[in-house]
């Protein structure tokens, strides 16, 4: 069992900073994540895209501001469950709760922070009939560990950006990459185009389009696939993996069954306070929230999350009285040992 | 007559990115200061100290802060009127708003955002009786324009960073300086008292202490100060400007008459919307204003800015449907005719 103060649903943009205003406040956090990475929209949809109405950065590319941000909370060592989804939630006699994962692990904390954004990022799947019974078999959705292509035979299904980057990365690693695309065009990044148009020539990448896989062959495990190219007969292509990269679209998933009020797709909670929600203890802020006037910007999540900070240290310490410091006057003291400061004014004599 | 979309009241952090959420949604922002610079309280008490709490930035100084909302509202061609207090509003028949500071500068707008702080920086004064007499005429408690210093003989009182500061850079321009301050002991950044100490040594800065000013000599304007020296007969230096730097201190001041509901030396707000004050058109937004759980934090004006431009569109284009698009994929229009715009992905055969 994970324990810790702030159970944080979702490691986005909100979720991040969620740890550092907690932190100040000498809460701890443990973060729950679909993805196998930290940055929610930010990392899986636009990393390299520029974002200019974040305060005070007149441009800053989305991944950039998800190192920034991972940068600002390294003092305050958040705990991370990459790679599940929270699928339930359950109060305990005392008022705390458990968020249990679609994988198992459970957590518990006296105040959950559900920062999940549109939802939790679920890939989309091509429509093979049994290719659930291959999942972890071979099939993957998501690459977690690059380390575990090494040497095997890879077949990467998909036109946009992540089979462009991953047919790249895994060009180095794997034995052989195979990148099927029902069209000759792909849609990305110039220098991504155009770098596994490189790869091609140099033989690195075998490309097979317009093409689709529409079977799966193998025992137990992915030991094939079958391949329809335009005009020619189906023929199977032997691999280890077989990985279909067409975009994650995010759900809201269980929490929609978590017994808080919904609207919009989205969780009803007091702006005019904390950001709680219709349950005492969990919180709801960010994109996954809604009020009058909701905004879906980054900026708008800061300050959910400040707030509600706040109202989850009364919550955790009802006794004991906050006296809010600045970060320039007070520093930042973190959890590692470490601390910021601003150098003091010195009193000198001039003689 | 200045006229304008959304006159802002302050130009501290939260009124300058009010002109970037203004522009977003083609609305022109002017300006109004009591200082000579824009950045509010960062600019003013401590522009050379680190924030650690501004979202995505580790650290960042102040006065870096200042520069980084200048840079990145340029392209919104935001007017200023500084160094003069907003006195007086008088609402329109037609629901507008004509505000004049203590200059007679009259400004005219249908939205009003009051972003004050904690109010409008107001000097600290020596109690030297006629000292009133002399303002304008010789004595002056901010630096606006250190040109006009140029060749001149100056008196500067105080003993903290700003004394410091100037005397260093007058050294340079005027014909001499003259330090003064009630104890041998400065308090200031390090490297300031050093220098004033180099400068004392090198002849460059005339170093009085401990002492007062307690009287001003002049027909009209300024001819000299009389000093007070511990155990010395009081002597009077022939000067052209007599500056006492004690310091500014923020005060709510006239606002504070202007009918708006004041709760906390703040203006009571509708944080469960737009951050309305009980005036229609006239908002209240970052220190300035209180609602329940408000903290003062920079991050929270830029939220609070964020919605508050919304609801002023809607107040000024009843009738136009607006739809948030995202910077990155809208991209961001100046008013100057620049367009930041991300990247398009390209659709490319590969062959
Ligand atoms: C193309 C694009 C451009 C954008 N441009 C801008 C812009 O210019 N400015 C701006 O302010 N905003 C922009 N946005 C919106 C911005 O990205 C979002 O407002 C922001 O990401 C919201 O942050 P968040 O942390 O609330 O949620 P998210 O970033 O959505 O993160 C939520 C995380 O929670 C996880 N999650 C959800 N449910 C679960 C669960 N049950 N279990 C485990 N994990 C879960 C998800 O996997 C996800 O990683 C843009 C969005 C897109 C798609
Ligand atoms: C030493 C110190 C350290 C701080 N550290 C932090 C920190 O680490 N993190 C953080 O988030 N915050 C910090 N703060 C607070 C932060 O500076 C304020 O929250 C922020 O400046 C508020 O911005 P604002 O734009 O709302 O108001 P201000 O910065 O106060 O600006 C208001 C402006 O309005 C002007 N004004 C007011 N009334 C009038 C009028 N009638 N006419 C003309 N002009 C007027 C004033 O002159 C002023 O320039 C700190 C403050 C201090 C003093």
């Amino acid at each position: 069992m994970i324990k810790t103060d702030i159970l944080i649903i979702g490691a986005g943009p909100t979720g991040l900073f969620t740890v550092f205003e907690a932190g100040l406040l000498k809460l701890r956090c443990h973060l729950i994540d679909a993805l196998p990475q930290p940055g929610g929209q930010c990392s899986e949809i636009y990393p390299k895209k520029p974002i200019y109405d974040i305060p005070a950065y007149p441009e800053i590319l989305a991944g950039d501001l998800t190192d920034k941000l991972m940068e600002q909370i390294k003092q305050f060592e958040p705990g991370f469950t990459l790679g599940e989804r929270a699928d339930t939630v359950e109060k305990q006699e005392d008022g705390t709760f458990i968020v249990t994962t679609n994988k198992g692990t459970k957590h518990h904390a006296p105040v959950v922070a559900i920062a999940g954004g549109l939802g939790s990022f679920e890939p989309r799947k091509p429509p093979i009939s049994n290719i659930i019974d291959f999942e972890g078999k071979g099939v993957e959705y998501i690459i977690k560990e690059p380390e575990m292509y090494r040497g095997k035979n890879v077949v990467i299904a998909g036109g946009g950006d992540s089979a462009l980057d991953w047919s790249i990365f895994l060009a180095d690693v794997a034995n052989s990459v195979t990148l099927i695309h029902r069209r000759n065009e792909f849609r990305g990044h110039l220098d991504s185009v155009d770098q596994v148009q490189k790869l091609k020539n140099e033989g690195k990448i075998n490309l097979i389009t317009p093409a689709e896989v529409k079977a799966i062959v193998g025992d137990g495990k992915v030991e094939g696939v079958e391949v329809h190219k335009k005009e020619e007969e189906p023929f199977v292509i032997n691999t280890d993996h077989f990985i279909p990269l067409f975009g994650l679209s995010p759900k809201l998933g269980p929490i929609a069954d978590w017994g808080l009020e919904i609207e919009k797709n989205a969780i009803k909670v007091n702006n005019a306070l904390d950001y709680q929600t219709n349950i005492p203890g969990i919180y709801a802020i960010g994109d996954v929230n809604t009020y009058p006037g909701k905004l879906k910007l980054i900026l708008c999540g800061f300050h959910e999350a400040t707030l509600m900070c706040q109202s989850a240290f009364k919550r955790i310490f009802p006794d004991k009285k906050y006296v809010m410091k600045y970060t320039t006057v007070g520093g930042v003291q973190g959890f590692d040992g470490t601390k910021k400061e601003a150098p003091k004014a010195v009193v000198k004599a001039i003689n």
